[in-house]
């Protein structure tokens, strides 16, 4: 009896979450700021690969970011050794963002003095996906460690996202991980997904990220171009 | 106006798992057989840490195993090579298992043949902590490669947990983890939380683990006394 009740009332929910989403996809575009997504497993160094890109970017562009965990400021404080300003968001027992929490965190900022913000979701490879927060871009990252298969695994939220990014490569060879099964596992869920390998730790593949960001398509408003000068 | 409905949703889906999950108790009970549970990160190696408890017990008693995934049958294929029975449940877009779940699976099976069952949980460290199946002992396990503040971002998954376990211990040096930090968050979130450090590839802690299941107080009804002489 309970179950068709709850999926009703997920349904709800997830209509209320897209509506907000929404308004937010507007705002952000309205006010020119790109807008990239982070999801993983907990412990797939989401935080030290974000902490990279905003030390990369912020010396050209304007980044912030919104950063999410059921506990602790300890990501945001990570975080803010990058110089950009960061919200962090405590979610309590709820494994995922939702849209109106990025609305809230963002109340007290005003978009049009950022060029990129970037929302790190909380760790986890299932609840994040059905919930869109307005980005522009999700990235899914997985690490050299969580093994080859993850995304036969957790198929959705690989679908869900645009962008795959498998992190931890400096730990690869001490893991023997099989990059050919990890292109298939990654190809059979999502055939043509776009991929990149980073280290946080060596800095590998951190400049082709950047670059993916600022060749996307909606990156370039006025003001990116002008700073781009 | 959803949100208070949610809630109230979820909390009938809670109760009818404890009713069920109380209902496999007793009858784990009855037929003398103990039931560890592991819940994780994906990737935190749940099953290889399994599949290396089954080829080590199996020797002496008689284990079996029941595994969640959202999707594929890779971990039961991999438990399989253990040569202990292995059940797969596919949860579809559900983040973790329920009791039912586990009733369902254990059908065709007679719990008087098991000592042990071990079951995994599907790779999440939100989704299961609410959720009783009728278990014995709850192992929460992280990878040294997952950061050490894993207890604190992730407070209700350790407090619902008998015990925590440290994998890929053979990893530590390569990514500098920090046993000391590691120990603290563990500790702040749950004081004198029980501990154990393992390594699937090298072996380290394996014995320590199975020792410490023969001396859990329930672990010992007539059945496997006897297996022990």
């Amino acid at each position: 009896m309970t179950e068709p009740r709850l999926v009703e009332v997920r349904k709800n929910v997830l209509k209320q979450n897209d509506l907000v989403a929404r308004a937010l996809r507007a705002r952000f575009r309205e006010a020119g700021v790109f807008v990239v997504s982070l999801v993983s497993s907990p412990g797939t160094g989401k935080t030290a690969f974000l902490e990279k890109t905003l030390t990369l970017m912020r010396q050209h562009y304007r980044v912030a970011a919104v950063v999410g965990d059921l506990a602790t400021e300890n990501d945001a404080i990570r975080l803010s050794r990058s110089q950009a300003p960061v919200k962090q968001i405590t979610t309590g027992t709820l494994c995922h963002l939702e849209a109106a929490m990025v609305e809230k965190a963002l109340e007290d900022w005003n978009l049009r003095d950022l060029d990129f913000l970037f929302i790190e979701n909380v760790g986890n490879l299932v609840c994040p996906s059905s919930y869109d927060l307005g980005e522009d871009l999700r990235a899914v990252l997985m690490s050299v460690t969580e093994g080859e298969d993850k995304p036969l695994k957790y198929p959705t939220i690989f679908n869900s996202a645009d962008i795959a990014i498998i992190t931890k490569t400096d730990l690869a060879e001490a893991v023997e991980f099989d990059w050919d099964e990890a292109y298939r596992s990654i190809q059979s869920v999502r055939p043509h997904m776009e991929l990149l390998r980073v280290s946080s730790k060596s800095g590998e593949g951190m400049d082709a990220f950047v670059q993916r960001l600022l060749k996307a398509p909606c990156t370039m408003p006025s003001t990116r171009q002008e700073l781009n000068h």
